[in-house]
């Protein structure tokens, strides 16, 4: 049986409300653990203003450089909304009405209510594919490599069952969590050597303060649930050993 | 009277449970709010993996291209943090142990508790300043424009008070929202005028559902309390205009 190919990809999130801090970006984690349950690794978030040069810098980096790139914001009404010609510019194509968006979004909306700041909606980059929005009516688009989508969380979510099909995953990632009552200095060299001993996986540990109680989760992450189970035996061993107490696995 | 010049910052996690959606950044938003306040405006935030070479280049690209460059993340006892000894390898500066950052630490553990797992947290760069962490010893250090901080909201948190004199800020930026009952597109032209006529200010424009309700928050930023009031006059007057129903402001 061939395995899976490694698949990765970045999120580029375009906002200046994010970079004011006014506004908590939450569509990360939201994008981030869709993609792993389809197998693909997330390995670099950017958030930049909304300034077309740095759109387009930054998009002709990322979507060179990562299987897959992920958009979130910049595509609604109004002026400060300029994603979708950005990336027109950044691929080089013409930014111009989608006919089906047009069709989708005048269909949406009451006659005579479907006016141009509505109508702007319908711009983008020539022969997008279209992206369904089940929630709110404007789709968002897919270009190559590319997916540009709303920054609003909720209509962002709605969105991503529908993609499903046009991603092509690879094996998706597994992750085993062991938490511990301890403290990290207390089990750093054991799980640096456990780490050396076992490349293929992915060992973290986290520091937790949660209701009252401190300790450590350490997160396992691999492809290969065997080389999980495996790595997990081996903490578990010392764990055991320096009478360590499990919270929670 | 001079006007102080335009100081700008880029912010860079590291951390793989960030980009794998386990944990929900918080620090962002945390250190734009602050870094504000302080006249220093946030344009660009970057999201890596604890990968060294990874932590080299976005470092280096980042401090050469912004004023200032906060790290969060990866300065802990464990194998996983690696950011004190890429930093000093993307300044190609020796790794070695902080005398002060040993002596704190030394005198915050328990005799006997300072076990090689902490004395890691001594190590940094040749010659850096130390950032004081007066919740959990372990201090952050600055090494030229770059401060690096812990990944753990509550201990950054508490670390920001101390920075403030280190760094030195320019007009703090000013922002006013006005909440409006309506939606994007009706007042999306107005707006987009009133933008193109008043270059200096920034204006963004965030569709809100709260509580049953549907809105749009205008939010006008600058260094200038003035443009901001004349720009939001503007804008009051084709709200009124509109028969717009002002909601917040």
């Amino acid at each position: 049986m061939s395995k899976k190919p490694k698949i990765n990809a970045a999120i580029l999130i375009i906002g200046n409300e994010i970079l004011s801090g006014r506004t908590q970006d939450t569509n990360t984690s939201t994008l981030s653990n869709w993609l792993n349950s389809i197998g693909v690794k997330v390995e670099e978030v950017r958030i930049i203003p909304d300034v077309e040069m740095k759109i387009v810098e930054t998009l002709n980096f990322l979507r060179t450089n990562y299987d897959y790139v992920f958009t979130t914001g910049g595509i609604g009404p109004t002026h400060d909304d300029i994603t979708a010609r950005s990336i027109s510019k950044a691929f080089d194509i013409k930014y111009e009405i989608h006919k089906e968006a047009f069709k989708i979004l005048q269909s949406y909306y009451e006659p005579g209510e479907f006016n141009k700041g509505r109508q702007k909606m319908a711009w983008m980059p020539e022969k997008a594919n279209l992206i369904l929005n089940p929630t709110s009516g404007a789709p968002g688009f897919n270009i190559e490599n590319v997916f540009c989508l709303p920054g609003v969380p909720s209509i962002l979510k709605s969105m991503l069952g529908g993609l499903n099909n046009s991603i092509i995953g690879g094996e998706p990632i597994k992750s085993l969590t062991i938490s511990l009552k301890t403290v990290e200095s207390e089990i750093a060299n054991s799980l640096s050597k456990i780490q050396n001993n076992n490349l293929e996986v992915e060992i973290g540990s986290y520091p937790f303060f949660h209701a009252g109680k401190l300790g450590v989760s350490i997160v396992i992450r691999s492809e290969d649930q065997n080389k999980i189970d495996n790595c997990s035996s081996q903490i578990l061993k010392f764990v055991n050993e320096k009478k360590i107490e499990v919270v929670d696995r």
